[in-house]
């Protein structure tokens, strides 16, 4: 049975690192909440969905339906999905290294979008502008590279060798690794581009990730959705110093 | 060989939800940083280790050693502990269920930090504290109640009965949900007596871990340490309304 991926419709957001695994296995899945509202799709059908979902309710998308496992939280659905699809090492070493690195990548991702929601989801982001400002400051100041740093420090370290995050083949890791650097490439253009300099070994996996047949595949496919001004990843310009 | 969980020795901060699981299944573990400093204790020593471990380097504290094992990220060490201990459920099912309750309550976590450090770990309290006042409202309105709403969902929903939030024994999330609620009472008394009022199970489960007989000696014993004004949990009366 196929996969349902439930995530808002229009916006990369989390769901991006879901469907990216998704895609890099060739899984077959559905990303419901782009259906047509008949067959079930549409923002009103993904929030009705926590609700309804009567033992284990995600506390919000994405969440996962695997048959009658309902998996959410973004980290736990990879740590879920890894094993099935082939996208983490064997053994229980390296699936906790690859998902201690996801859970990283998720801080960064939840600091991300504080930039321009630092008070919170309440608010337009025009109504704490000021507070975004000096919040974006601190994140391209000390944020971005400590983070890119230490994922560079990973690979670096790497017994395999450099072109991977954790052993010597693609992890769900590395996925979101790529997406994490091409979401910093879209919202904080200059401030990760000195980031990045700093940090070829970063650099050269999302280079490659980007260059997975499957994955070039989907970038140029409409199931991907583009960056937008909704989602995690916002350019707005004066946050980017 | 007893675990050794490497966290800051002042604070209860994220290391106190593992030294919770350690001390309920009667763990041997090591506290290191709160050795004396000629035996490897002391913030420095926490922080060289950081950069010193050479493979699978942790980004930040806590972090546990277990042999030659090393996992960083509170929620995987918890994923790691929890079969080890006795303190999560047998199947995959249970467990990553338990996991995803576990990833839920890091992002509550997460936001506690922020209504005292909305800007960034760079600037004292003082320096950020019109900030800090915006996102305390924010938080006591729309977040303490939407997350401790959701634990009282999962606890009426647990087909094992509302004492445990996943299945019929303490789990680790059991144990955190007790902490979240400890430390939402010191930091936010006003905010949360109303927020827990309205969610008896979360109540009633956090009073039944305070008396669990371990639970009950470590609190009274000087291994707990006491809250404070550099953790994550901080008493700032105007943040509380």
């Amino acid at each position: 049975m196929a996969y349902e991926l439930h995530y808002w419709p229009t916006i990369q957001g989390r769901g991006k690192f879901v469907r990216l695994a998704l895609e890099q296995a060739g899984a077959e899945y559905v990303d419901v909440a782009r259906l047509p509202e008949d067959e079930g799709g549409g923002p009103d059908a993904l929030m009705n969905g926590l609700q309804d979902e009567p033992l284990r309710p995600p506390f919000a998308p994405p969440y996962l339906k695997d048959g009658d496992v309902v998996v959410g939280q973004t980290a736990a659905i990879l740590l879920y999905l890894g094993p099935r699809l082939g996208l983490v090492g064997d053994g229980e070493q390296d699936r906790i290294w690859t998902h201690q690195i996801q859970l990283t990548l998720a801080d960064i991702v939840a600091e991300t979008h504080d930039t321009h929601h630092p008070v919170g989801n309440s608010l337009y982001y025009k109504d704490q502008k000021t507070e975004a400002l000096r919040k974006a400051e601190e994140f391209r100041r000390n944020r971005i590279p400590k983070y890119l740093h230490w994922f560079e420090r990973v690979l670096m370290r790497n017994p395999a060798g450099p072109d991977h995050l954790v052993g010597d083949r693609v992890s769900y890791a590395d996925l979101s690794l790529f997406q994490l650097v091409e979401g910093l490439r879209y919202a904080f253009p200059k401030a990760s581009a000195g980031a990045l300099d700093d940090t070829p070994l970063v650099t050269a996996l999302a280079a490659s990730v980007a260059h997975l047949p499957r994955i070039e595949a989907y970038l140029a496919s409409d199931r991907r959705i583009p960056f937008n001004e909704q989602g995690i990843f916002r350019r707005y310009p004066e946050l980017d110093g």
